[in-house]
């Protein structure tokens, strides 16, 4: 399977219309490229949505559904993965904010409090909405980092399961430098790479490139050519489909309760998991196939 | 004292007896040995239970009882550490489980549903309760790693104090290559090397040797040959018996809390302890040593 | 900005007089120098009630005042960080703790086992006390290491923002050698580099060098001279001075929450604080400067 030929295949599944990604499947991989190349993929208030809509429409919880997606690669069009937030959003929720406050004045004060009605409050809360449910999809998320890995591009790449940069993309929170906290990223960052690393990145406000992202624990390999970084994800991609889908699923949504949930009853619940499994299609398969020295049949060609 | 002399002295303290480990004793140090190797030390129902055993008998919560162990050092016999699970215990499991249901055919439903019941639920629980109790023993728990660092093998090496490894080691996690999840092991893996490199890992069924156990924090040390393996191991022992083993249990037991316990109580307990000890016997010879300048009582000859 | 021009510049806000530390202001930067340079700056009892006293007086909450700290530079006096404890101070708790006992041989024994009655307990708490609130004051903590970083120096090497270190300063937890446990330290350590590494450093009394602390994580940036090291210095302030002021304290305050606060309930605070932040003065005057393509009037000349 070639990432590179993927785009020709149609979807298998029901995906969301979207305006700013360009979806493809290949098999069980979806491609989703943010596609706003002119803003460098700055992440507007649609695209936050649109990607919302993608990652909801493949949250399949259903067991064993082999038809279903079992990787996801998210990357940018053109030579950058994502700048950011969107400037001419924070325009127009800057217009929005304008007339509410105008509104209020003729009506109570209350009503300009509720939270929930200041379009900055939607606009940043919204983004982080999203970036909290990518980072529990099922599916294994893979990012392929190139040129502007910023602000919320950059938190992206910090809820991923693996992620692969070009060594030359430029990583940064450039936000208390325009006289605003990341404030639906920086939590991100610190579970990525912890409060180390993050509070001098974020208080520096410190630009760096991939080979230092990779020092620092935010992406796990780091490449000197696109031609490398498509292999890698060729690579990648093949070593997830050894690994069965009920199985890979169960282990990420093990992994990400740690430290959320009292280790006894996560143990106990893992020993459920794994009573089930053993005894599931997918135990018996792995177990046959390794007792036939074979493939088991999940691994593909 | 020399690791390498040490299988000739008898315990001084009452151990279990096993059959799937060697035990040897040689002062303070406590020497394991898994020791099924046809299996590559698999880790069969029997050697969990041995090591639940021996780390029970072990964990001596007496203060100042210098007699005691101070260490452990836990490896595998003839060049391998542990290859994992044991699939002859999973076919016991499996030919238990169907008896069962068998059985419980005959009886009402809601017999079978007991999960305690389910003989792969024991198994794997087992193991996870096992490697839970030995986080957390009182003494400085050493793993020297060669050879197979796999499954379960991994998990045992991510509850260690100091972990050294040959640089060809073989670690991974193959469960879901099997179409079962890392079940007891995965929660140990995050706690030992985060959730950004823990993830990776198990979703791609990662194998890596030594070197790259090294870089991604799961062992501290890493040797080029046996020998430089069992000269460091020597000095690592050394290094322990320089510290009082009072004031190391103290020690072990309050970082193992941190993040489990509200910050403030943690130091306030802490605080107790350090008063506490200041005035004991180790407290007073340690500063006297110190003021002396000569070695304390407990760092032997 | 110079830093070794800044202590011939006078306090321009009210701050504690003390003995053990050198004060200076240069604009929104304050210097704190250990200065006990005989006993290589040993935290003495008065040491860090003087330490708490400077940090109290600068945890400023009133936003946007810009003309109040901003930075805040930590280092030892003549080539030292800090050597830890002072044990002139713990030979004054002993003598404390035994005219205590004395006089409570006469009364009951309910009163000696009042535990904040103890002068060890006391003297060791309040070090605790101490960097627990110097973790969370809202300016940028820079440390610059040299020399010696033992103990309590060590200790508040963990809870700086930026953490700059000569290559041959000496790091190391010494108090299990001298029987006693890191109690107020242990869990700076954990939560700085992980438990990982925290329980092997401590458990096995490692010593080491700046470089090490580097890979270690405890550090940010290692230099080979004392001009390489305040240049560091310099280029770090800098960047400091590009971050508005009032963003970096949300994002701090962010930071150091995650992990003790639901993710959720953490993302609706950030999301008020960034459209706080957006519709103020910061973050017009951020916007403003960046489509003007100047310097926003916080980052200085």
């Amino acid at each position: 399977m070639s990432p590179n030929m993927s785009r020709d295949i149609s979807p298998a599944m029901s995906l969301p219309k979207t305006e700013t990604l360009l979806l493809s499947q290949d098999d069980s991989v979806l491609f989703i490229t943010l596609n706003r190349p002119k803003a460098r993929n700055a992440m507007s208030l649609q695209m936050v949505q649109e990607l919302m809509a993608v990652f909801k429409a493949i949250n399949n919880k259903e067991p064993e559904d082999t038809s279903s997606i079992r990787a996801v690669v998210l990357r940018g069009a053109e030579g950058h993965f994502c700048s950011g937030g969107d400037i001419k959003d924070m325009a127009g929720a800057r217009q929005a904010a304008m007339s509410e406050a105008a509104m209020s004045e003729q009506e109570d004060s209350a009503a300009k409090k509720e939270v929930g009605v200041d379009p900055f409050y939607s606009l940043n809360r919204e983004f982080g909405r999203m970036i909290t449910f990518a980072n529990q999809i099922p599916q294994v998320l893979i990012v392929v980092l190139e040129g502007a890995v910023l602000g919320g591009g950059f938190g992206l790449a910090c809820i991923s399961d693996v992620a692969l940069t070009s060594a030359d993309a430029k990583f940064g929170l450039p936000e208390t430098g325009l006289g605003i906290p990341p404030a639906q990223i920086a939590p991100f960052v610190v579970n990525r790479i912890g409060l180390t690393q993050a509070r001098r990145l974020a208080l520096l406000g410190v630009r760096f490139d991939g080979r230092e992202a990779k020092e620092l624990g935010i992406v796990h390999e780091t490449h000197d050519s696109k031609q490398a970084l498509d292999e890698a994800l060729t690579r990648v991609l093949k070593q997830v489909k050894r690994c069965a889908p009920e199985a890979n699923r169960i282990t990420k949504s093990l992994m990400l309760a740690v430290g959320h949930e009292p280790i006894e009853s996560l143990l106990d619940g893992a020993a459920e998991s794994f009573a089930k499994a053993v005894q599931g299609s997918e135990g018996q398969e792995g177990t046959m196939a390794f007792m036939q020295k074979r493939k088991p049949n999940w691994a593909g060609e």
